[in-house]
C-alpha cells in the first residue's frame, strides 16, 4: 500500500505511456522489471504504482522519491537508462512530469 | 491521507494538465473548489489529490472513486460539468486517463 500526504521534500514522478493495446502487457512487465531490479534498490525511492488504462492504450507510473536528488541520482544511473531506453522502445509515446504533492481531498484520516 | 492499493472495482482518474505558469494558482484553486463544492459530494468519491509539477507548467489530479459507474454519474452531473468548462478555459491542455491500480511496490505494508 501507498500513501500520498503532503510530506516535506517528497516528489512524484507521474509518468504516463501511450502503448498499442497489443503491447500493454509487455510495457506493464518491463516496468514491473525495472522497478523490482534498479529503482526499488536505490536510495530514496519510496514506491512506485503501476496502472492500466481502461481502455487498454495508457500505463501510468505513480511514483514517489524522498526527494529530487535522490530521483535525479537514479535518472544519471547508467542501469536506470537502460530500462528507460526500453520501456522507450515499447510504449509509443512516453511523458515524465515531477511533481509535489499540493492538496489531499478525501481519502482517510491519517494516523501521524 | 489517501492511499494506492489494489482495490476489487476502484478506478483512478490521473488528470493532467499543461498550464501557463501564471495560471497555475487560478487552476489549483478552481481544482479545489471543484473537488470541495462538487465531487467530494457526489456517491463513490474517494479522494482527490492535487499536484503541482516543480517546473510549474503541469498540474495532476489522481483521484479515486468506488467504481467507474460513479465516476460516470459524475462526469453527467451539470454542476461537474461547470467546473470542467472552468479548468479547460484556465489550462491550455487537460488529459483526463481512467486506470486502475495493477501493482503495488514499496510503500507501506497494508494494515489490513
Amino acid at each position: 500500500m501507498s500513501t500520498i500526504a503532503k510530506k516535506y521534500g517528497q516528489v512524484a514522478l507521474i509518468n504516463t505511456f501511450t502503448v498499442e493495446p497489443s503491447n500493454i502487457d509487455a510495457l506493464v512487465e518491463e516496468l514491473n522489471e525495472a522497478t523490482e531490479k534498479v529503482m526499488s534498490k536505490r536510495p530514496g525511492f519510496v514506491s512506485a504504482n503501476i496502472h492500466r488504462s481502461l481502455d487498454g492504450r495508457h500505463v501510468a507510473n505513480y511514483a514517489q522519491w524522498n526527494s529530487k536528488a535522490d530521483f535525479d541520482a537514479m535518472l544519471n544511473d547508467p542501469a536506470s537508462r537502460e530500462h528507460r531506453d526500453r520501456l522507450a522502445k515499447i510504449a509509443s509515446s512516453v511523458s515524465p512530469i515531477l511533481y509535489t504533492v499540493d492538496a489531499v481531498h478525501g481519502g482517510e484520516a491519517s494516523g501521524a
